[in-house]
Protein backbone atom coordinates (compact mmCIF):
# COMPACT_ATOMS: atom_id res chain seq x y z
CA UNK A 1 0.00 0.00 0.00
CA UNK A 2 1.35 3.82 -0.55
CA UNK A 3 0.46 6.28 1.73
CA UNK A 4 0.44 9.46 -0.42
CA UNK A 5 0.96 12.77 2.22
CA UNK A 6 -0.27 16.10 0.78
CA UNK A 7 1.68 18.51 3.24
CA UNK A 8 1.17 22.50 3.39
CA UNK A 9 4.15 24.30 3.56
CA UNK A 10 2.71 27.62 4.41
CA UNK A 11 3.05 31.02 1.69
CA UNK A 12 6.32 31.03 1.01
CA UNK A 13 8.00 31.27 4.64
CA UNK A 14 10.16 28.32 4.94
CA UNK A 15 9.35 29.68 9.07
CA UNK A 16 5.52 28.80 8.21
CA UNK A 17 6.38 25.34 8.00
CA UNK A 18 4.93 23.14 11.24
CA UNK A 19 6.35 20.37 12.82
CA UNK A 20 3.91 17.97 11.65
CA UNK A 21 4.87 19.00 8.01
CA UNK A 22 8.97 18.47 8.95
CA UNK A 23 7.76 14.57 10.65
CA UNK A 24 5.75 13.98 7.32
CA UNK A 25 8.61 15.65 4.57
CA UNK A 26 11.34 13.45 6.94
CA UNK A 27 9.54 9.91 6.88
CA UNK A 28 8.31 10.47 3.35
CA UNK A 29 10.57 7.87 1.02
CA UNK A 30 9.97 9.60 -2.42
CA UNK A 31 8.98 13.37 -2.60
CA UNK A 32 7.37 14.76 -6.13
CA UNK A 33 8.63 18.21 -7.27
CA UNK A 34 6.32 19.90 -10.27
CA UNK A 35 8.09 22.17 -12.79
CA UNK A 36 6.09 24.66 -14.32
CA UNK A 37 8.63 25.72 -16.61
CA UNK A 38 11.18 28.62 -17.33
CA UNK A 39 10.18 32.14 -15.67
CA UNK A 40 7.84 29.95 -13.32
CA UNK A 41 9.65 28.16 -11.03
CA UNK A 42 9.83 30.29 -8.07
CA UNK A 43 7.68 27.57 -6.61
CA UNK A 44 9.42 25.00 -6.99
CA UNK A 45 12.77 26.51 -5.67
CA UNK A 46 11.04 27.43 -2.62
CA UNK A 47 9.88 23.14 -2.40
CA UNK A 48 13.66 22.67 -3.30
CA UNK A 49 15.06 25.02 -0.39
CA UNK A 50 12.41 23.91 2.07
CA UNK A 51 13.49 20.03 1.74
CA UNK A 52 17.66 21.21 1.77
CA UNK A 53 16.85 22.66 4.91
CA UNK A 54 14.55 20.09 6.46
CA UNK A 55 16.12 16.76 5.32
CA UNK A 56 19.13 15.50 6.32
CA UNK A 57 21.14 12.81 4.71
CA UNK A 58 19.66 11.09 1.52
CA UNK A 59 16.62 10.07 2.52
CA UNK A 60 13.65 11.06 0.87
CA UNK A 61 14.37 10.67 -2.51
CA UNK A 62 13.43 13.96 -4.40
CA UNK A 63 11.69 13.45 -8.11
CA UNK A 64 11.44 16.55 -10.18
CA UNK A 65 8.51 16.20 -13.09
CA UNK A 66 7.36 18.87 -15.80
CA UNK A 67 3.80 19.61 -14.82
CA UNK A 68 1.65 19.40 -18.43
CA UNK A 69 0.56 22.67 -19.81
CA UNK A 70 -3.41 23.28 -19.12
CA UNK A 71 -4.89 23.67 -22.74
CA UNK A 72 -6.41 27.34 -22.55
CA UNK A 73 -8.10 27.27 -25.56
CA UNK A 74 -10.46 24.50 -24.67
CA UNK A 75 -13.61 25.48 -25.75
CA UNK A 76 -15.47 24.15 -22.09
CA UNK A 77 -13.20 25.72 -19.29
CA UNK A 78 -14.32 23.06 -16.81
CA UNK A 79 -13.25 20.19 -18.97
CA UNK A 80 -10.27 21.44 -19.73
CA UNK A 81 -9.47 21.86 -16.12
CA UNK A 82 -10.59 18.31 -15.95
CA UNK A 83 -8.44 17.49 -19.06
CA UNK A 84 -5.31 18.61 -17.31
CA UNK A 85 -6.25 16.80 -13.79
CA UNK A 86 -6.14 13.70 -15.66
CA UNK A 87 -2.61 14.63 -17.25
CA UNK A 88 -1.31 15.55 -14.17
CA UNK A 89 -2.49 12.35 -12.27
CA UNK A 90 -1.17 10.32 -14.05
CA UNK A 91 2.11 11.52 -14.51
CA UNK A 92 1.71 11.19 -10.77
CA UNK A 93 1.57 7.89 -10.63
CA UNK A 94 4.02 7.32 -13.43
CA UNK A 95 6.67 8.30 -11.22
CA UNK A 96 5.13 6.76 -8.28
CA UNK A 97 5.77 3.68 -9.69
CA UNK A 98 9.15 4.40 -11.17
CA UNK A 99 9.65 5.80 -7.51
CA UNK A 100 8.58 2.93 -5.65
CA UNK A 101 8.70 -0.36 -7.46
CA UNK A 102 7.79 -2.39 -4.80
CA UNK A 103 4.23 -0.84 -4.48
CA UNK A 104 5.24 0.63 -0.94
CA UNK A 105 6.32 3.25 0.93
CA UNK A 106 5.49 6.68 1.89
CA UNK A 107 5.23 10.19 -1.03
CA UNK A 108 5.45 13.37 0.17
CA UNK A 109 3.65 16.13 -1.95
CA UNK A 110 4.29 19.76 -0.49
CA UNK A 111 1.57 21.78 -1.22
CA UNK A 112 1.58 26.08 -1.13
CA UNK A 113 -0.49 27.33 1.93
CA UNK A 114 -2.89 24.69 2.76
CA UNK A 115 -4.02 22.03 0.63
CA UNK A 116 -7.88 22.37 1.25
CA UNK A 117 -7.98 26.02 -0.14
CA UNK A 118 -8.33 26.90 -3.94
CA UNK A 119 -5.86 24.42 -4.61
CA UNK A 120 -6.04 21.46 -7.14
CA UNK A 121 -3.76 19.05 -5.36
CA UNK A 122 -6.71 17.04 -3.78
CA UNK A 123 -8.25 16.59 -6.55
CA UNK A 124 -5.71 15.05 -8.55
CA UNK A 125 -4.56 12.62 -5.66
CA UNK A 126 -8.29 10.93 -5.80
CA UNK A 127 -7.85 10.64 -9.92
CA UNK A 128 -4.24 9.18 -8.91
CA UNK A 129 -6.10 7.12 -5.83
CA UNK A 130 -8.22 5.42 -8.66
CA UNK A 131 -6.13 4.08 -10.62
CA UNK A 132 -2.95 2.87 -8.18
CA UNK A 133 -3.93 1.85 -4.50
CA UNK A 134 -2.80 4.57 -1.63
CA UNK A 135 -3.97 5.68 1.22
CA UNK A 136 -4.14 10.21 1.45
CA UNK A 137 -2.80 12.00 4.69
CA UNK A 138 -3.28 15.45 4.61
CA UNK A 139 -1.56 17.91 7.03
CA UNK A 140 -2.30 21.13 7.30
CA UNK A 141 -0.15 24.45 6.43
CA UNK A 142 -0.58 28.05 7.05
CA UNK A 143 -2.63 29.72 4.46
CA UNK A 144 -2.28 32.68 2.95
CA UNK A 145 -5.22 33.96 4.53
CA UNK A 146 -3.70 33.98 7.86
CA UNK A 147 -0.52 35.53 6.36
CA UNK A 148 -2.64 38.49 5.32
CA UNK A 149 -4.12 38.95 8.54
CA UNK A 150 -1.28 38.29 10.46
CA UNK A 151 0.94 40.80 8.56
CA UNK A 152 -1.68 43.76 8.72
CA UNK A 153 -2.45 42.67 12.64
CA UNK A 154 -6.35 42.63 11.76
CA UNK A 155 -9.16 40.30 13.03
CA UNK A 156 -10.53 38.06 10.06
CA UNK A 157 -13.87 38.53 11.83
CA UNK A 158 -16.15 41.09 13.54
CA UNK A 159 -17.22 39.67 16.41
CA UNK A 160 -19.63 37.06 15.97
CA UNK A 161 -20.05 38.01 12.56
CA UNK A 162 -19.50 35.62 9.36
CA UNK A 163 -17.02 35.87 6.58
CA UNK A 164 -16.83 35.19 3.31
CA UNK A 165 -13.61 33.81 1.42
CA UNK A 166 -14.66 33.82 -2.52
CA UNK A 167 -12.20 34.65 -5.59
CA UNK A 168 -11.44 37.54 -7.82
CA UNK A 169 -13.78 36.31 -10.66
CA UNK A 170 -16.74 36.01 -8.63
CA UNK A 171 -16.55 39.20 -6.95
CA UNK A 172 -15.97 40.96 -10.52
CA UNK A 173 -19.14 39.33 -11.99
CA UNK A 174 -21.14 38.80 -9.12
CA UNK A 175 -20.25 41.97 -6.72
CA UNK A 176 -20.30 41.84 -2.80
CA UNK A 177 -21.79 38.69 -1.74
CA UNK A 178 -24.67 38.99 -0.31
CA UNK A 179 -25.14 40.48 3.44
CA UNK A 180 -22.02 39.49 3.55
CA UNK A 181 -19.53 41.54 6.20
CA UNK A 182 -15.93 40.66 5.56
CA UNK A 183 -15.04 39.20 2.57
CA UNK A 184 -11.27 37.96 1.78
CA UNK A 185 -10.54 37.62 -1.93
CA UNK A 186 -8.36 35.15 -3.54
CA UNK A 187 -7.02 34.51 -7.08
CA UNK A 188 -8.13 37.53 -8.28
CA UNK A 189 -6.67 38.64 -11.78
CA UNK A 190 -6.09 41.66 -11.09
CA UNK A 191 -8.03 44.61 -9.09
CA UNK A 192 -11.47 43.08 -8.97
CA UNK A 193 -12.58 45.19 -6.70
CA UNK A 194 -13.02 48.29 -8.98
CA UNK A 195 -15.92 46.45 -10.12
CA UNK A 196 -17.55 47.80 -6.40
CA UNK A 197 -19.23 50.78 -5.59
CA UNK A 198 -16.11 51.78 -2.62
CA UNK A 199 -18.18 54.13 -0.53
CA UNK A 200 -17.92 52.98 3.34
CA UNK A 201 -15.41 50.00 2.49
CA UNK A 202 -12.34 49.34 3.96
CA UNK A 203 -9.70 47.17 2.55
CA UNK A 204 -6.21 45.68 3.76
CA UNK A 205 -4.22 44.40 0.85
CA UNK A 206 -1.48 41.66 0.67
CA UNK A 207 0.91 41.20 -1.88
CA UNK A 208 3.66 37.97 -1.67
CA UNK A 209 1.80 37.23 1.59
CA UNK A 210 4.24 35.91 4.38
CA UNK A 211 7.02 36.33 1.76
CA UNK A 212 10.34 38.32 2.28
CA UNK A 213 8.97 41.07 -1.21
CA UNK A 214 5.76 40.79 1.11
CA UNK A 215 3.90 44.14 0.35
CA UNK A 216 1.36 45.81 2.67
CA UNK A 217 -1.68 48.54 1.93
CA UNK A 218 -4.67 48.64 4.05
CA UNK A 219 -7.35 52.26 4.09
CA UNK A 220 -10.68 53.43 2.43
CA UNK A 221 -10.86 51.43 -0.70
CA UNK A 222 -12.38 54.93 -2.83
CA UNK A 223 -8.75 56.28 -1.75
CA UNK A 224 -6.46 52.88 -1.99
CA UNK A 225 -8.12 51.28 -5.11
CA UNK A 226 -5.63 53.49 -7.46
CA UNK A 227 -2.86 53.39 -5.39
CA UNK A 228 -3.13 49.38 -5.23
CA UNK A 229 -3.53 48.87 -8.60
CA UNK A 230 -0.04 51.06 -9.85
CA UNK A 231 1.71 49.25 -6.80
CA UNK A 232 0.86 45.72 -7.96
CA UNK A 233 1.35 46.68 -11.58
CA UNK A 234 4.84 48.23 -10.78
CA UNK A 235 5.67 44.63 -7.98
CA UNK A 236 4.39 42.35 -10.81
CA UNK A 237 6.31 43.81 -13.61
CA UNK A 238 9.26 43.55 -11.02
CA UNK A 239 8.93 40.25 -10.09
CA UNK A 240 7.53 38.40 -13.04
CA UNK A 241 4.63 37.36 -11.59
CA UNK A 242 2.48 38.20 -8.48
CA UNK A 243 -0.01 36.71 -6.03
CA UNK A 244 -2.49 39.23 -3.75
CA UNK A 245 -4.91 38.68 -1.82
CA UNK A 246 -7.30 41.02 0.32
CA UNK A 247 -9.35 41.39 3.02
CA UNK A 248 -12.64 44.11 2.94
CA UNK A 249 -15.11 45.15 5.46
CA UNK A 250 -18.16 47.55 5.49
CA UNK A 251 -17.53 50.18 7.85
CA UNK A 252 -19.80 50.06 10.93
CA UNK A 253 -22.51 52.87 10.97
CA UNK A 254 -22.81 54.87 14.27
CA UNK A 255 -25.33 52.48 15.15
CA UNK A 256 -23.68 49.19 14.54
CA UNK B 1 9.27 49.81 23.70
CA UNK B 2 7.43 46.25 24.72
CA UNK B 3 7.55 44.33 21.53
CA UNK B 4 3.98 41.80 22.18
CA UNK B 5 3.90 38.49 20.11
CA UNK B 6 0.78 37.13 19.58
CA UNK B 7 1.45 33.42 18.26
CA UNK B 8 -0.85 30.98 16.66
CA UNK B 9 -0.41 27.43 18.27
CA UNK B 10 -3.26 25.35 16.11
CA UNK B 11 -5.59 23.45 17.28
CA UNK B 12 -4.11 21.46 20.40
CA UNK B 13 -1.87 19.12 18.24
CA UNK B 14 1.67 20.41 19.62
CA UNK B 15 2.80 19.44 16.35
CA UNK B 16 1.39 22.09 14.39
CA UNK B 17 3.48 24.56 15.84
CA UNK B 18 5.28 26.12 13.61
CA UNK B 19 9.24 27.43 12.49
CA UNK B 20 8.68 30.88 13.13
CA UNK B 21 6.11 29.89 16.18
CA UNK B 22 8.87 28.47 17.88
CA UNK B 23 11.52 30.98 16.78
CA UNK B 24 9.01 33.86 18.52
CA UNK B 25 8.51 31.85 21.89
CA UNK B 26 12.32 31.32 22.31
CA UNK B 27 13.20 34.62 21.31
CA UNK B 28 10.57 35.88 24.17
CA UNK B 29 11.61 37.62 27.73
CA UNK B 30 8.34 36.75 29.19
CA UNK B 31 5.45 34.56 28.74
CA UNK B 32 2.12 35.06 29.84
CA UNK B 33 -0.51 32.50 30.59
CA UNK B 34 -3.87 32.48 31.58
CA UNK B 35 -5.94 29.95 33.55
CA UNK B 36 -9.80 29.99 33.51
CA UNK B 37 -10.11 27.83 37.06
CA UNK B 38 -10.52 24.48 37.98
CA UNK B 39 -11.79 21.96 35.39
CA UNK B 40 -11.28 24.69 32.14
CA UNK B 41 -7.52 24.59 32.57
CA UNK B 42 -6.82 22.03 29.68
CA UNK B 43 -5.62 24.60 27.25
CA UNK B 44 -3.78 26.33 30.01
CA UNK B 45 -2.09 22.64 30.55
CA UNK B 46 -1.29 22.38 26.18
CA UNK B 47 0.30 26.47 26.60
CA UNK B 48 2.27 24.84 29.18
CA UNK B 49 3.31 21.48 27.70
CA UNK B 50 4.47 23.60 24.29
CA UNK B 51 6.41 25.80 26.56
CA UNK B 52 8.36 23.02 28.11
CA UNK B 53 8.77 20.84 24.81
CA UNK B 54 10.07 24.68 22.91
CA UNK B 55 12.24 25.99 25.99
CA UNK B 56 15.03 24.84 26.72
CA UNK B 57 16.94 26.71 29.80
CA UNK B 58 15.00 29.05 31.67
CA UNK B 59 14.12 31.70 29.58
CA UNK B 60 11.97 32.69 28.79
CA UNK B 61 9.85 33.41 32.02
CA UNK B 62 6.51 32.34 32.10
CA UNK B 63 3.65 34.15 33.93
CA UNK B 64 0.49 32.87 35.17
CA UNK B 65 -2.35 34.93 35.74
CA UNK B 66 -6.29 34.41 36.71
CA UNK B 67 -8.50 35.47 34.03
CA UNK B 68 -11.28 37.13 35.42
CA UNK B 69 -15.32 36.15 34.81
CA UNK B 70 -17.40 37.96 31.73
CA UNK B 71 -20.22 38.62 33.69
CA UNK B 72 -23.04 36.30 31.87
CA UNK B 73 -25.61 38.57 33.72
CA UNK B 74 -24.70 42.04 31.95
CA UNK B 75 -28.01 43.38 30.50
CA UNK B 76 -26.11 44.35 26.95
CA UNK B 77 -24.19 41.21 25.76
CA UNK B 78 -21.56 42.82 23.64
CA UNK B 79 -21.23 45.97 26.60
CA UNK B 80 -20.80 42.76 29.21
CA UNK B 81 -17.82 41.02 26.65
CA UNK B 82 -16.09 45.11 26.01
CA UNK B 83 -16.35 45.25 30.24
CA UNK B 84 -14.42 41.68 30.27
CA UNK B 85 -12.17 43.06 27.40
CA UNK B 86 -11.03 45.52 29.37
CA UNK B 87 -10.34 43.98 32.50
CA UNK B 88 -8.40 41.28 31.02
CA UNK B 89 -6.04 43.94 29.46
CA UNK B 90 -5.72 45.78 32.47
CA UNK B 91 -4.54 42.21 34.18
CA UNK B 92 -2.40 41.79 31.41
CA UNK B 93 -0.92 45.61 31.41
CA UNK B 94 0.07 44.98 35.28
CA UNK B 95 1.44 41.69 34.36
CA UNK B 96 3.70 43.01 31.56
CA UNK B 97 5.00 45.93 34.04
CA UNK B 98 6.13 43.65 36.68
CA UNK B 99 7.67 40.82 34.17
CA UNK B 100 9.46 44.22 32.50
CA UNK B 101 9.75 46.44 35.24
CA UNK B 102 12.57 48.06 32.99
CA UNK B 103 9.71 48.92 30.44
CA UNK B 104 11.58 46.68 27.45
CA UNK B 105 11.69 43.59 25.38
CA UNK B 106 9.33 40.84 24.23
CA UNK B 107 6.12 39.02 25.21
CA UNK B 108 4.39 36.38 23.94
CA UNK B 109 1.33 35.25 24.38
CA UNK B 110 0.05 31.16 22.69
CA UNK B 111 -3.68 31.84 20.97
CA UNK B 112 -5.48 28.59 20.30
CA UNK B 113 -5.70 28.15 16.72
CA UNK B 114 -4.75 31.37 14.80
CA UNK B 115 -5.13 34.82 16.44
CA UNK B 116 -7.10 36.32 13.37
CA UNK B 117 -10.08 33.71 13.73
CA UNK B 118 -12.91 34.34 16.47
CA UNK B 119 -10.23 35.17 19.23
CA UNK B 120 -10.56 38.44 21.73
CA UNK B 121 -6.70 38.39 22.03
CA UNK B 122 -6.05 40.99 19.39
CA UNK B 123 -8.63 43.14 20.63
CA UNK B 124 -7.29 42.70 24.04
CA UNK B 125 -3.70 43.22 22.71
CA UNK B 126 -5.28 46.85 21.00
CA UNK B 127 -6.69 48.13 24.38
CA UNK B 128 -3.03 46.85 26.35
CA UNK B 129 -1.44 49.27 23.79
CA UNK B 130 -4.01 52.35 24.73
CA UNK B 131 -2.39 51.78 27.92
CA UNK B 132 1.18 50.69 27.48
CA UNK B 133 3.59 51.84 24.51
CA UNK B 134 3.88 48.38 22.32
CA UNK B 135 4.58 47.24 19.07
CA UNK B 136 2.47 44.23 17.53
CA UNK B 137 3.59 41.09 15.98
CA UNK B 138 1.14 38.25 14.65
CA UNK B 139 2.39 34.64 14.35
CA UNK B 140 -0.35 32.50 12.13
CA UNK B 141 -1.06 29.42 13.23
CA UNK B 142 -3.28 26.16 11.69
CA UNK B 143 -6.99 27.26 12.65
CA UNK B 144 -9.49 24.54 13.31
CA UNK B 145 -10.85 25.10 9.36
CA UNK B 146 -7.71 23.33 8.49
CA UNK B 147 -7.78 20.49 11.19
CA UNK B 148 -11.20 19.90 10.02
CA UNK B 149 -10.02 19.83 6.05
CA UNK B 150 -7.30 17.66 6.94
CA UNK B 151 -9.01 15.55 9.09
CA UNK B 152 -11.42 14.75 6.53
CA UNK B 153 -9.05 14.97 3.15
CA UNK B 154 -11.43 17.09 1.76
CA UNK B 155 -11.24 20.71 -0.14
CA UNK B 156 -13.22 23.21 1.68
CA UNK B 157 -14.26 25.19 -1.91
CA UNK B 158 -15.67 23.62 -4.79
CA UNK B 159 -13.08 25.15 -7.64
CA UNK B 160 -13.62 28.69 -7.96
CA UNK B 161 -16.35 28.93 -5.63
CA UNK B 162 -16.94 30.61 -2.41
CA UNK B 163 -16.73 29.71 1.20
CA UNK B 164 -18.53 31.55 3.87
CA UNK B 165 -17.22 30.98 7.62
CA UNK B 166 -20.18 31.57 10.26
CA UNK B 167 -21.18 30.93 13.80
CA UNK B 168 -23.83 28.62 15.20
CA UNK B 169 -25.38 31.62 16.62
CA UNK B 170 -26.02 32.87 13.21
CA UNK B 171 -26.90 29.87 11.32
CA UNK B 172 -29.37 29.27 13.77
CA UNK B 173 -31.33 32.69 13.74
CA UNK B 174 -30.37 33.66 9.80
CA UNK B 175 -30.05 30.10 8.37
CA UNK B 176 -28.61 28.64 5.68
CA UNK B 177 -25.83 32.39 4.70
CA UNK B 178 -27.68 33.22 1.04
CA UNK B 179 -26.41 32.18 -2.06
CA UNK B 180 -23.31 30.19 -0.11
CA UNK B 181 -22.07 26.70 -1.42
CA UNK B 182 -19.87 26.00 1.60
CA UNK B 183 -20.45 26.90 4.82
CA UNK B 184 -18.17 26.27 7.84
CA UNK B 185 -19.71 26.72 11.16
CA UNK B 186 -17.71 27.19 14.49
CA UNK B 187 -18.65 28.47 17.83
CA UNK B 188 -21.87 26.13 17.99
CA UNK B 189 -22.79 25.89 21.35
CA UNK B 190 -24.90 22.28 19.85
CA UNK B 191 -26.11 21.04 16.47
CA UNK B 192 -27.24 24.55 15.25
CA UNK B 193 -27.81 22.71 11.87
CA UNK B 194 -31.02 21.51 13.33
CA UNK B 195 -32.43 24.25 12.42
CA UNK B 196 -32.10 24.09 8.36
CA UNK B 197 -33.92 21.61 6.22
CA UNK B 198 -31.35 19.10 5.83
CA UNK B 199 -32.20 17.58 2.08
CA UNK B 200 -29.71 18.08 -0.42
CA UNK B 201 -27.32 19.19 2.32
CA UNK B 202 -23.63 16.71 2.92
CA UNK B 203 -22.00 17.46 6.08
CA UNK B 204 -18.19 16.76 7.56
CA UNK B 205 -18.16 17.04 11.30
CA UNK B 206 -15.26 17.18 13.91
CA UNK B 207 -14.68 17.55 17.56
CA UNK B 208 -11.67 18.28 18.99
CA UNK B 209 -10.21 18.60 15.45
CA UNK B 210 -6.68 18.23 15.26
CA UNK B 211 -6.33 16.74 18.86
CA UNK B 212 -5.68 13.03 19.97
CA UNK B 213 -9.30 12.97 20.85
CA UNK B 214 -10.42 13.91 17.40
CA UNK B 215 -13.62 12.79 16.25
CA UNK B 216 -15.08 13.02 12.90
CA UNK B 217 -18.20 12.52 11.23
CA UNK B 218 -19.27 12.79 7.34
CA UNK B 219 -22.60 12.21 5.05
CA UNK B 220 -25.58 13.40 4.27
CA UNK B 221 -26.85 15.69 6.93
CA UNK B 222 -30.73 13.86 7.13
CA UNK B 223 -28.81 10.47 7.93
CA UNK B 224 -26.30 12.16 10.19
CA UNK B 225 -27.87 15.24 12.63
CA UNK B 226 -29.43 12.84 15.22
CA UNK B 227 -25.88 10.77 15.04
CA UNK B 228 -24.10 13.68 15.66
CA UNK B 229 -26.04 14.89 18.64
CA UNK B 230 -25.38 11.59 20.19
CA UNK B 231 -21.57 11.53 19.70
CA UNK B 232 -21.39 15.29 20.90
CA UNK B 233 -23.36 14.81 24.34
CA UNK B 234 -21.57 11.49 24.76
CA UNK B 235 -18.36 12.87 24.11
CA UNK B 236 -18.85 16.39 25.92
CA UNK B 237 -20.22 14.31 29.31
CA UNK B 238 -16.61 12.23 28.71
CA UNK B 239 -14.06 15.10 28.24
CA UNK B 240 -16.48 17.67 30.44
CA UNK B 241 -16.35 20.14 27.08
CA UNK B 242 -15.97 19.81 23.45
CA UNK B 243 -15.11 21.88 20.51
CA UNK B 244 -16.65 21.05 17.32
CA UNK B 245 -16.50 22.19 13.97
CA UNK B 246 -18.30 21.29 10.68
CA UNK B 247 -18.76 22.32 6.84
CA UNK B 248 -21.78 21.35 4.90
CA UNK B 249 -22.60 21.37 1.27
CA UNK B 250 -25.22 21.96 -0.80
CA UNK B 251 -25.05 18.26 -3.14
CA UNK B 252 -24.85 19.36 -7.05
CA UNK B 253 -27.37 19.10 -8.88
CA UNK B 254 -27.00 16.88 -11.98
CA UNK B 255 -26.59 19.39 -13.72
CA UNK B 256 -24.12 21.15 -11.90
Amino acid sequence: MIELFLIGIGTGNPRHLTLEAIDALRAADLVLIPRKGPGKDDLAGLRRRICREVITGDHPQLQEFDLPKRDAAHPDYRAGVDDWHDAIARIWATEIRAGLPQGTGKVGFLVWGDPSLYDSTLRIAERVAADLPLRLHVIPGITSIQALTAGHAIPLNRIGAPVTVTTGRRLRDHGWPGAADSVVVMLDAGCAFDALAPEGIDIWWSAYAGMAEEIRLAGPLAELAPRIAEVRAEARARHGWIMDIYLMRRRETAAG
